[in-house]
């Protein structure tokens, strides 16, 4: 049996991720102590945030893949983020002074806490935002529907975040990644050389010329100054194939840093 | 006499920044309130940062430009961003539980904090945290010098960011750009077509072309889907240089959104 770490506490929508993928679920409260588990044995996978498609990359997610951990993604997973006013039973719009939720679902939410004319307050999780309010009947949360179950909490408004278009795409890491199954994606992180330019124009004409699909180029912050950065880049295919093969290496011999981060099947 | 909006209260790092600037200074509490300050003309110059080189782009900076205000770049000022441990005159290290910043400063210093086991909590800027621990023993900030300054608190321990190349970028926003200096530089933001493969690949190669250097090149989720990308470039150049008015048309010509943020001197 294999035991899943994820992003906790229960109630998160990490944790409802983690339910779709088996019952031996261990919480951790950070995102690098999900990932120090599976680095350190102590379990099999780790399931993670890595982007959400309105507020963009989950910075610690990234960082710690690039620097700190030399994990594999061995699984996506891609959810629809449905944001809810979160409120102990009786409560009524007009109690409601503050609310408490994660920087990332407070951000998403700003239209509908600005027009109630809520103070915002963030916590360290959406089920911790739950967990606070338990009681005062002039707080509410924002949080997914399992968080308010937990608690013996209500939803009062369902869907309160300001754009439809809300997916968090979740990775599953481990210490190795996923065998070919015919239709793959793989991520990369390379850094190119400052004095070159054109360098990320060279690097893109090796897939171009290959005719491989980009699924998602990002870029971050190398911390070595500004203007200075490191690219991750998603795109179709298994590491495995010949063609993949050849271009990992010809990028390899244009970047000074390159760290291939897994081959995985693309969620569908 | 030009008023200049910046995001406030005293004490943050962008009163810091306005005080190079001028003397009539208004701070506002949010990014888009200074934003809107300068559209509505309360205020003829408005400064926000941009860009950290440890955390990342300043994602409602960038929000707020592409989709919500009108406004050009006027000038960029980069500073050094040196983070200390704020606490009241007193206070040793071991009477400190917990430490209030804003978000970014928070990220900027994790291993100082996390060393020191002491428990971190969101404020909505490193200058309302100051003002926050007054008269607590238990408790520390962290935050400019000035910050400390401003409400007689005293600096414990000195640059206790993570990361030496800490440097944030700055940009004062107009309702017009700057006219050329002969050492300017050019920001945009564009999307391409989706269905377009490699559409990224043709646009840099417009500027490798002409050989025009880019300075930056940062993705940012467009809010209409995973995958779906708007993309801020900056590059060495005057809008209104034959070379690259040229390469914006043929820019505008390959993406379907295009947006000129101006021309401004390159800080040095």
């Amino acid at each position: 049996m294999s035991l899943i770490s994820f992003l906790g506490p229960k109630g998160t929508f990490t944790h409802e991720v983690a339910n779709m993928l088996g019952d031996d679920l261990i919480p951790y409260c950070t995102i690098p102590a999900v990932m120090e588990s599976v680095a350190n044995g102590e379990s099999t996978y780790g399931i993670v945030p890595i982007e959400n498609s309105i507020e963009g990359p989950v910075g610690v997610t990234l960082d710690s893949l690039a620097h700190k951990y030399d994990l594999k993604i061995y699984k996506e997973i891609i959810i629809s983020i449905n944001q809810n006013l979160i409120v102990n039973p009786g409560t009524r719009m007009e109690d409601i002074e503050d609310v408490y939720s994660h920087a990332q679902a407070i951000a998403q939410c700003q239209e509908f806490i600005s027009k109630n004319k809520i103070q915002p307050h963030y916590a360290i999780s959406t089920a911790n935002a739950a967990k606070n309010i338990v009681g005062y009947r002039n707080k509410a949360a924002i949080g997914n529907s399992k968080a308010a179950e937990l608690y013996n909490l209500e939803i009062l408004v369902s869907n309160i975040q300001d754009n439809d278009n809300n997916e968090t795409r979740f990775v599953v890491l481990s210490k190795d990644d996923h065998e070919p199954t015919g239709c793959d994606k793989t991520s990369i992180i390379f850094s190119i050389y400052e004095d070159r330019p054109g360098g990320l124009y060279k690097i893109l004409g090796i897939f171009q010329k290959e005719n491989i699909n980009l699924t998602k180029i990002e870029s971050r912050p190398s911390k070595k100054g500004l203007g200075k950065y490191l690219f991750f880049v998603d795109f179709n295919g298994h590491r495995d194939d010949e063609v993949i093969k050849n271009i990992i290496e010809e990028i390899k011999s244009n970047t000074y840093f390159l760290k291939v981060l897994g081959s995985y099947p693309e969620f569908r």
